[in-house]
């Protein structure tokens, strides 16, 4: 049997649409969107509406709608909610449909709307979603958000972590050198991984604000089953 | 004392040339362009004149110079030389001014034109170069050419074992988290190099064309002191 093909894309600037057509993508953020939206849909939300631009998620808000939005880690003035998966509460978005507008994340998933099928990865989901990609039958790309088009370490090990499993299954193999990264510093990383991301950028970006509270939630292996998917533009509970 | 900064580019794609005027930029195409070009100097090139396009090379062949010119690891038809350093013996090259085109590492020298200052980096010149920076008093770029905008893995080990003896020193320090991530890859590689490089996609490529002789030689430490470098678009021999 032919393997199926594993790539790494580390940030959008990298992405080649071209090349993952009929692939599944798993956009992956976890600082924090990607951690946030798999909270959000294990805490009950019906759909995320996201949206690249300030001024769209604005006007969602004009609308009634219950938006979530930041910029820089900064949560916008009009907005109902930041992007913390601690906003994203049981009280706070049980059955609603939240508007979700980040700085990298929901930008990544509207360049990837040309991919098969895209799901959200992070570190809460991530047996779960190993296990669905494996029982599948489709290349995989990992789409790592980065930061401002560069690229990150917190998204990277875990995009390694994806890959590893994928890996170390019978179905998948690599020959990108950016897969064979990510897991090699994934396994850099994974005894300590707090203390790795001690040494992310970001970490020291969302510090420096007061923001980073929920890193070591984020770090959390399995936390929901949940696997979010695009369908129509609009992010839903899990693709099983 | 504030210390210098030393951030890492894992291709001409990522590349922001506004953060970096004024910057040392090294340039990092182990296999084979900057391997090639350490060889060239340590065996008595007079001076190499880089040039990206085909048809640039191919004016210059017509003028009578030596011209050494590759595309995806093939010597082009018209071309003296192709682009291992084994082509780049004193017989051929003994001060004689060279025109040289590459897939890659050409290119990067050229986009990097706007630096302060550039010069060419691979394990053959590993100690002599990373002295010569801690003695320097600049922020440093290792810039990695890639593979046609994509990161790879051999560019990126050489960045990270640059970067492990800059950091080591006292003048450097980095928030930049790509410099991490080689420095941690290097340290996965360093034990068995060419075992790891054998993971490189690179490596396959030019296995496929009979071109993988040289890579043991492109891994070796300290074959030389020289440490070439740009002035008005040229290369020479050694910048100290």
């Amino acid at each position: 049997m032919e393997r199926l093909k594993l790539e790494t894309c580390f940030t959008p600037a990298l992405f080649e649409p071209g090349l993952h057509s009929g692939s599944t993508v798993v956009i992956i953020d976890i600082l924090r969107a990607t951690s946030s939206i798999c909270t959000a849909f294990e805490h009950g939300a019906e759909s995320i509406i996201p949206v690249a631009g300030v001024e769209e998620a604005r006007t969602y808000k004009n609308r009634g709608y219950l938006v979530a939005a930041e910029r820089d880690g900064i949560i916008l003035d009009f907005a109902d909610l930041g992007n913390s998966p601690f906003n994203f509460s049981r009280e706070n978005i049980r059955g609603k449909t939240i508007v979700y507008s980040t700085t990298n994340g929901t930008g990544t998933i509207r360049m990837a709307s040309s991919a098969g099928c895209i799901v959200i990865g992070s570190f809460l989901n991530l047996s779960s979603l190993c296990n669905w990609l494996i029982q599948g039958n489709q290349n995989v790309l990992l789409f790592c958000a980065g930061w401002k088009n560069r690229f990150n370490l917190e998204d990277t090990v875990c995009a390694g972590a994806i890959a590893e499993r994928l890996l170390n299954s019978s179905g998948y193999s690599t020959i990108c050198d950016s897969t064979t990264a990510a897991v090699d510093l994934w396994s850099v990383a994974k005894n300590d991984l707090r203390g790795y991301i001690e040494k992310a950028a970001h970490r020291n970006r969302l510090k420096k604000n007061g923001l980073d509270d929920c890193i070591d939630f984020c770090l959390t292996a399995d936390y929901t089953e949940k696997i979010p998917y695009i369908k129509n533009d609009i992010l839903l509970s899990d693709i099983r």
